[in-house]
């Protein structure tokens, strides 16, 4: 337990810890870490304690940090929850303890490649018989590689960054009928869950299921936000581009897989089998069992549960390197909308509202198909800690703004 | 005309003037020019001429000089001409000559997104034809807007890296038969041309069609490898991905656009017109007589002309902004394989060898369809240069390995 105020039996507990990089009305950017309802200056807390990791902390960003590998994210944490747990340290460290509310956050990590997947089954089928309907739901390689592709890096933003409706090229009117520019109509959040590479590997070389820990740091929340209406005129045969490459949002506080112990659960059955390096039947499980909320302008929409995806981010790992694409630190793999069997468990207003045919009764008596200007957007996630207690992933937010240009 | 031997008339004559960076024998990386036989080493150089540019090239990386900005890129120019062509300056500048046989070359700049277009009609019909006998080879929307997709920037490579047969899943016999975890039986290569942006521009805005110059700084040959039947078992919703990833070179000389001057032409005229924002008819014309050629263990399979491109590099930007989504400094945009109407004029093996029913014999006697271990794979290009001369882009070399694990 620690000694920081607000912090035993939170959502940032000492047993979370996740890491951030903030400033103070418009100081240096420094790391950060989530405790209670404050922020643990890592950056001065090391200096204040003589601590060996000092050095991975003077840039104000997690990119050292990422780059230093699993024995010095293991060391460093375990120096650190020992400050946190020492009631002897309070004096020292207190000082360097910020209001959560009082922090500007930026961008935690330089983003370097950004994978998006496509992972979650019934999201996979709800969007299959949404856009070919007749057809068989799910492609026909669903269940045999974790789909996915490249999305924009540039254009990943942090949570609270505004979006701005994006234009783009569609049918206006029935498919095949009169094409424009426009404002999309169609703006639709995706609730995903984003894994951040530390340790790179090389050109040449795969990363086997069993590695994912020497690899992966931890977890962030991610908003794909995505204009349907532009990435269905787009997407034939070389897949989304414009319809999602305007902005994507990412949680602040990225949660170390080191303080997921408790939420790992075993990933679904798979059939048929896949094939032996994406074959985790004898693997040590990395299911997760994170409990999403979306949320518009403060209602929950949905809660989707990441426990139930199809692909774990060992699988997606071991895909993404089997042709011998290398890793580097800050490459971003997210797992593609979460979605559950229930509809109260899609996340997206393209399953929520059935392709817009079934708007969603808002509180205020509007009906919600697609975002409007003002929407306000928040994913929000937690999972199991040890004790039966819950710990936090924070949220990711972000308003729509009207179209310019 | 320059004072520097071997360099007047030739594919590096002072007109062309293209930046890379080098190393000697193992020394600290540096910026230099090639001209001639021989690199200038600008690092050096400025500090001799007391450039006010000096800095720029301090880091032996381009990034700072892509990030300084059109004004710059000019004077730079300008000032590194004058020293050339100044037989006074001669004497302090020849010991700064380093034969380019001599050095290492390196990734000239920090790729940020990597983006590759389809922007050859001829290309695109080609694989429509091989892909979906029967339908109509464009995608319904290829002649609205330029396609294209992100690639993975953390594998592009300097040319003479070598290039590892890549493994992946793709179906064993007929598709719909077994799936496999193989190496790839169908690796290919596609000549492109890369387009290098120094200027950046912020999230929310677009870049039109005439500021191309201010954002774009020069250009690159791209040998955007392929793994067809990975390719074709995994592109179905979401488009290429591990048959692409695994690597991409790009030559190591970036040709300014100020150098391609003499190579712009009016771009193929467009049916149906295009959307305002993409439509050229009256804009100054970004067409490039570029002529590139294809050489597999030195025989030259093919001599693809840029010059039909149906999409020109400042659609390519209007395009990919034209949803809002930021441009950074060390952003690189393909065009997609460059592909005439004649078949000697396909940038592809996949076209080539018409989907590898119909093998190139090689002068060997061995016949081609796909690549073979060991095979060398050189594409090079040259441009009109002022006075009726030519110029050169270089070439971009990989040798395909034995795949390994």
């Amino acid at each position: 337990m620690s000694w920081v105020p607000e912090s035993a039996g939170s959502l940032f507990d000492v047993h979370n810890l996740p890491y951030g990089v903030f400033s103070l009305g418009g100081s240096a950017r420094r790391v950060g870490v989530a405790i209670g309802t404050s922020v643990l200056d890592l950056t001065a807390a090391c200096g204040t304690q003589r601590s060996p990791h000092t050095a991975l902390f003077d840039a104000g960003t997690l990119d050292p940090l990422l780059a230093a590998g699993p024995a010095t994210w293991r060391a460093q944490r375990g120096e650190m929850t020992g400050w946190l747990t020492d009631p002897a340290a309070a004096d020292r460290l207190a000082r360097h303890l910020v209001p959560r509310a009082d922090v500007d956050l930026h961008l935690p990590f330089s983003v370097a490649d950004y994978v998006d997947f496509y992972a979650s089954e019934q999201h996979a089928t709800n969007l299959g018989r949404l856009l070919r309907p007749g057809q068989q739901p799910l492609p026909a390689a669903w269940r045999n590689l974790p789909i996915g592709y490249h999305g924009r890096a540039g254009t990943v933003v942090i949570s609270g960054s505004s979006v701005p409706r994006p234009r783009g090229q569609r049918w206006v009117g029935e498919p095949g009928s009169r094409v424009a520019l426009t404002a999309t109509e169609r703006l639709d959040v995706e609730v995903e869950v984003g894994f951040v590479v530390g340790t790179p590997s090389p050109r040449g070389s795969s990363v086997p299921l069993q590695d994912l820990t020497d690899h992966v740091f931890g977890v962030v929340l991610v908003n794909d936000w995505s204009a349907r209406d532009v990435q269905a005129f787009e997407y034939v045969p070389l897949g989304p581009f414009l319809g999602k490459s305007f902005a994507t949002s990412v949680s602040p506080w990225v949660v170390p897989l080191a303080a997921l112990e408790h939420a790992r659960v075993r990933p679904p059955v798979r059939q048929p089998r896949p094939l032996p390096y994406l074959d985790d039947t004898d693997a040590e499980p990395w299911g997760l069992d994170l409990q999403l909320e979306l949320r518009v302008n403060g209602c929950v929409l949905s809660r989707p549960p990441f426990a139930g995806m199809y692909w774990t981010p060992a699988q997606l790992l071991a895909h993404l390197t089997v042709n011998g694409a290398s890793l580097r630190s800050g490459d971003l793999l997210a797992s593609g909308t979460v979605s559950g069997p229930a509809p109260g468990e899609w996340g997206s207003l393209m399953e929520l509202s059935w392709g817009g045919t079934r708007p969603v009764r808002m509180p205020d008596g509007s009906e919600l198909t697609f975002l409007r200007d003002g929407d306000d957007v928040v994913i929000s996630g937690t999972f199991p800690g040890p004790g039966g207690g819950r710990l936090g992933l924070g949220e990711v937010r972000g308003t729509v703004l009207p179209a310019t240009g």
